[in-house]
């Protein structure tokens, strides 16, 4: 069977806000694709698995199996997905937007996640953990609050549905998490308002995996 | 004067090794430029001032004053340099290829830089910093060297010059200032090494910046 021909796989935990972000890429562009989960709090963690560490060296979800390639990293892999199969379009076909919209999307992914995500906080340990995630969050919605009044209409860049969209509305779905008052931020809570209208964004809901449990599912 | 004819200005820290991935970039594309020098360390961090914090709310260098646009985040300004001024290529031309190189640059901005740098170490405090840098760095590339294994030939991404060597020399640079042990890593060492050689390498050096301390000029 050619590559093209096989059903990708993607390796992800429900709520794992990296594996969300590819998730809506692949609901958006309407790829069927099979989930394979890894729990990043059984075992230890399966990410650090000796099975998994083949399929990802970076021992982090989400990773995807596509066109007989394994890719990993969230960004790098919605772009893949972006090149191979371009509709609709997630990166704005004007070339500053499309920077802007690169921008945003660099700004939660590099700038604001790894600062509270679950490997980090586990280092951090103890109490500091909450206070850690909310000040990293606060700091990132801050500079990202003044940056949308330039840049958004109804999403993020204008009205249409860009990356930039994929990385907010996991992002927030964290900041809620760690129960960081988004009063202070009216166009981020906009915007992740209209954006969980869209069915894509609602079947790739951590509350709806395969891997949800049960007491979470909605 | 049409916004094309304008000298782009790069808001830049000599030791950034955000602002030197955008350096090599500006470097191998030939595009002339400005620098404007934003001190960390001075009056609290330059990049937390009202001025700069119109510039750039993110309060981060670097920032690319560019065709009538301000653009921060690296790769999303090397991106855009990519897209409109596309020779030579930092994006391999094949799709695979292209998503690995995405690949290793996410890893190293996203999974690495943001654990080691200056603010976040200044938050981290005291004697733990240099423990949590380096380990930081070395978990980054144990993977990193497992990943080149499979995609190195003279350059990160066989023998081409690509966007994840412009984040590989930068954070090795980091690595020998936090005097992480680089014998395990062989790959990194030698791909780091051959890069060096390169003129643009050479001229974006933190070593060779206008802001550039007098003792530290090579």
């Amino acid at each position: 069977m050619s590559a093209a021909l096989v059903k990708p796989v993607l390796y992800s935990y429900f709520r794992s806000s990296c594996s969300w972000r590819v998730r809506i890429a692949l609901a958006l562009k309407g790829i069927a694709y099979d989930q394979e989960p890894v729990n990043l709090l059984k075992d230890g963690g399966q990410q650090f698995s000796t099975e998994f560490q083949v399929v990802n060296p970076m021992q982090q979800v989400p990773a995807l199996k596509i066109d007989g390639v394994t890719l990993s990293q969230s960004l790098a892999i919605i772009q893949y997905l972006e090149e191979t199969r371009p509709n609709p379009r997630l990166l704005p076909q004007d070339l500053k937007k499309r920077a802007q919209a690169r921008m945003i999307s660099d700004h939660i992914v590099s700038g604001i996640q790894p600062l509270q995500n679950l490997s980090f906080l586990k280092q951090v340990g103890g109490e500091k953990k909450l206070e850690w995630a909310q000040g990293s969050i606060a700091r990132g919605f801050q500079a990202l609050e003044q940056i949308l009044q330039h840049t958004a209409g109804r999403y993020c860049i204008g009205d249409e549905v860009s990356i930039a969209d994929l990385c907010l509305v996991p992002q927030v779905y964290n900041a809620e998490r760690f129960k960081v008052d988004l009063a202070p931020y009216p166009t981020i809570t906009r915007i992740n308002k209209a954006l969980l209208e869209l069915e894509a964004f609602q079947v790739s809901h951590p509350c709806r995996q395969p891997d949800t449990p049960a007491e979470l599912r909605a």
